[in-house]
């Protein structure tokens, strides 16, 4: 039995979860808030039930030290010695990364410069993987990239029409994220289609707060809405997805803010938010949509069509469609959603089973009909158990 | 027999052509070149053959009278009152403007009022608009927009995800360009296939230097690729189309330009000039692509893959497509692209003939085969034409 600790580092806070493996089964779970702030606050969740530790932490190492010894107090594991491996997310690995790797001293490096990419996630990701080495130096400690698994998009995808020096010189480029979701989701639905991967082309859509598509042929990513960073590509819950680039400029002079203010105005006042004028959470939208809100109702046009073009433009991409898949907090809950992101599509051979999409909330479910040449299926995502296999394949 | 003169003025030139409607037959057209500048050029070709007037023109109302007395001169019209009407190409109607329209002193206010979304453009077509109206004061002057044609796309086509009140205060929308030219190619596309446009699903590709496509349906835009500006969409010969918004403030960080310079190189600099690294036109990059280099093939890859997209993109939009319309330079020239552009569409009905796709050049031809549900049209833009329509009409 292996055991496997997969961590999502913020700057303040981190989320945990602890398998079996191969199993896959979970022996516990947790999340640490408020991290060098006061107020600290370390729940676990186990078999055993829950315990919520208040205290504050100086630090990720102080956090880590204490759900460490949290889980040998509960005797969740025996020591700290059973522990035999530990996956990280970290958000981005540029163009060096095309897998998750072993980190060694070199890795942390690379995933340090490539902070300028992700300026706010791959230095709280970077915290937790150094507590973690230093609380457990004698365990291999693997990176997965959220980047990673679209660095198979061939050059048509990931270049933008903008001077070529702009990739040369500073990288820039397409790079797609979710990637870690967007790979387990697509592997499952392999399992679910009783198909080698090899054989299928999938569409598969991300749709949480945050929102990308991914055409994935023969299980590698051929393109994905994502950009350089996570604000490109459809509607979000705040962030603007894809706009005239000119846009940028017009605002500026017409609101008299600088460019980076714009942009914080792209990614976190636009989207459902900015349409609807009063929320980010689609639940809401939804909810005043039936009562007769207009502007709720067009923030749900603006969002599902953003996605559903997507539906067309990717099957244009791999000459066709197999199945495509929802995933995330809205794919996997709003029924409604998936209904108007597949409307009108039987001429590229989606037949949705209304009454089945209709029932499925939060459960893995093929919600196409039986005669539908391409499948619909809703997969849960899995992020944590993505991590754990990518673990479990490097240190195997 | 209507005699309409059709107008497109630029800022320091302007183009002409004047027709016999309805018969739709070229009398003459020309050009007026470096309009108050020296090195001024007056250009005329008629069934006369060709006149070459080199003289400077003051101003637009100068370079009128001279194209109005040559015409009279050579004979084309017996007299300056032998023209029924004029037309001008307009770039922006912004939401005013949902139709060609009379032009009275109200309208070309409103045309002053619009040049704040077109800069270049606007003032330039109301210098055209004001010389011939001083010049003929007793003749209908009418004005078509680029914009009009798209004025019927719903909201869901045309609202960004935006703060609501960045449309509300500064009607930041999509507007949608080449109106004209959808609106011309999509009617031809109607006689060719002897079907009223009321039944059909139309891709109108009109790729020149600058490229737009539009989802036209029941003979009305549903959805456009160009935005607020012609800078939105797919890669053209120097824009760079549609790109994560995040980049202009990273490469005003990485290259210490303002952000209007960045705009700058989006739309000077880019698209199929900053891939190719020599050329913004299609002709040199595919003949440098046969020759070899790498950067001319990438150009073409990126090219033909932002147009490609669409075409799954507006057929799921219009819940599948009936006929597929390449017009201006690269669209009607352009086999190469025209076969990538509709490379593996056959799962939504494509079958490209290549054989006579190869051998159309600049002509009306149905290039698709014979068993092909999606009919595919080589149509040559005839945005004069299109104008002296609107003319006939607003007159009749």
């Amino acid at each position: 039995m292996t055991k496997i600790l997969a961590i999502n580092a913020g700057s303040s806070s981190f989320k945990f979860e602890l398998f079996n493996m191969p199993e896959e089964t979970e022996i516990a779970r947790g999340l640490v808030e408020r991290i060098g702030l006061s107020g600290g606050k370390f729940t676990l969740n186990s078999e055993g039930g829950r315990e919520i530790i208040e205290r504050d932490f100086k630090n990720h190492k102080e956090a880590v030290n204490v759900m460490l010894e949290t889980l040998v107090d509960k005797k969740i594991i025996q020591s700290i010695e059973d522990i035999d491996g530990t996956g990280h997310r970290v958000v981005h690995g540029g163009e060096t990364f095309t897998d998750a790797v072993v980190i060694d001293e070199a890795v942390t490096r690379e995933i340090e410069k490539l902070s300028e990419f992700a300026p706010l996630h791959n230095p709280a990701n970077l915290m937790g993987i150094q507590a973690m080495m230093e609380l457990l130096p004698d365990v291999t400690h693997v990176a997965v990239f959220d980047t990673s698994f679209h660095q198979t998009m061939p050059e048509s995808s990931y270049l933008y029409s903008l001077p070529y020096k702009y990739y040369k010189d500073y990288r820039i480029r397409k790079f797609g994220f979710h990637g870690t979701s967007h790979k387990y989701v697509t592997n499952r639905a392999g399992e679910l289609l009783k198909r080698p991967l090899q054989e299928l082309r999938l569409i598969s859509c991300h749709l949480g707060n945050g929102a990308s598509i991914a055409a994935v042929k023969a299980g590698e990513s051929l393109d994905t809405s994502m950009g350089f960073t996570p604000l490109a590509g459809v509607t979000m819950g705040t962030r603007s997805g894809n706009i005239d680039p000119s846009l940028i400029p017009y605002i500026m002079e017409k609101t008299d803010k600088s460019a980076v203010e714009v942009l914080n105005v792209l990614n976190k006042e636009s989207g459902l938010l900015g349409v609807s004028g009063f929320s980010s959470d689609l639940r809401d939208i939804t909810e005043e949509a039936k009562n007769g809100n207009e502007r709720a109702e067009l923030a749900l046009e603006v969002f599902s069509s953003s996605i559903h073009k997507y539906m067309g433009s990717y099957a244009a991409r791999m000459g066709g469609v197999d199945a495509i898949i929802f995933t995330a907090g809205v794919g996997e809950n709003s029924a409604l959603i998936r209904e108007k992101v597949l409307d009108s599509l039987e001429f590229m051979g989606v037949y949705l089973d209304k009454k089945t999409n209709n029932e499925t909330v939060g459960i893995e479910a093929t919600i196409s009909h039986s005669y539908s040449p391409v499948k619909v299926l809703v997969i849960p995502t899995d992020e944590e158990v993505m991590i754990a296999r990518e673990v479990l394949r490097k240190i195997a």
